[in-house]
């Protein structure tokens, strides 16, 4: 038994194993671009981790907006183009960050640790939003000028409700979007955490429940 | 001479010494409340300094907002009382400033000294918005999940343009708002000048041009 106003329809052409991940890191990054009204052509970047960052990546690409995926070093520069971004840019190289300085609509951060917040926000076009899904625990350092100059914000937001969940099912539905998953039996969860751990997952772990009866 | 694209239109219902005002903090808190749309009964803060704190009060209450003045001390309770706003809360009162978590739509900033600025950011209501107008060169220390929890954004604004100045003086024109000025001649200027430094002006001084031929 479930109660009604949490049961959520997923659109049939998509897998199931690849929709499950639409429910966490799906409906968190399409709720910001919605909130933020990203559209046709603007310029949206994506800071974070392979999965999300990937998953945000698709559903920008959805808006039609144009996506750059940001990676922290020049080594990752070709597995951050296999995201499906149309740009990468290293974020440590100061030439490539500040050659694209004050030409982003939106920027969606999903970095937990500690990095250079300003750097990114001097990227954005006036009235652009750099909105944060991740959080590291301590304060964040922001240069109140960069905000002031160009009326930019720096935004937060957590996830989605049930009717905006509905909401991306069906435009993931439209756009034929999943997320990219490894499908494991139940019994292979210990070490799937582990592989989480070290970051050896392309993008999300889906656990198939048939495997559940095996048992 | 003067380029026609940069003159004003002064309404005749306001005073030239009591309107100059307008011309810096009046566009600069009027500006950041347009863009923010703060309309009819929204729950609106002003933290900062006299006279740019006075003309938002002013300006907040022309679009029907209930304002409420942000003041450091219960020593100033009194004489932020006669701001004109509907509401005077004591700052460094933590008790004060919980009773009001989660209950502004919108909270103007001017403050230019470091400040906890988190304390502020937790009176937002969702979608809620704190813009800085003034900026301390050190860099705010932000709690990313008081941003997070709540959707709320911080920002910043500059100024406004000619057209949007326009529009504020048309605006303070029909509700009869000006800034509150002590009219001095040029030949006091330097004595003025020690007094602002000393925070002795209640809350702008403007210079009567006429005074000028008298030398």
């Amino acid at each position: 038994m479930v109660d009604q106003k949490f049961v959520l329809r997923a659109p049939s052409n998509l897998s199931p194993a690849g929709a499950v991940p639409l429910l966490c890191a799906g409906i968190t990054t399409y709720s910001a671009m919605h909130h933020w009204k990203v559209g046709k052509g603007e310029k949206v970047g994506v800071v974070g981790l392979g999965g999300l960052r990937r998953l945000a990546a698709k559903l920008a690409h959805g808006r039609r907006a144009h996506v750059a995926v940001f990676t922290s070093s020049p080594k990752k520069k070709e597995d951050a183009l296999r995201l499906g971004a149309q740009e990468v840019v290293v974020s440590s190289d100061a030439n490539e960050m500040t050659r694209r300085a004050g030409s982003f609509e939106f920027i969606l951060d999903s970095v937990f640790a500690d990095h250079d917040l300003n750097a990114f926000i001097n990227l954005l076009r006036r009235d652009g939003n750099l909105t944060l899904l991740g959080a590291s625990p301590r304060p964040l350092a922001v240069s109140a000028f960069s905000l002031i100059m160009g009326r930019r914000s720096l935004s937060g937001s957590p996830i989605g409700g049930i009717a905006e969940t509905q909401e991306m099912l069906d435009f993931c539905g439209k756009h034929n979007t999943t997320a990219d998953v490894e499908v494991i039996p139940i019994q292979k969860v210990s070490e799937a955490y582990e592989r989480m751990r070290r970051s050896d997952v392309k993008y999300r772990f889906s656990i198939d429940m048939a495997s559940l009866k095996s048992e």
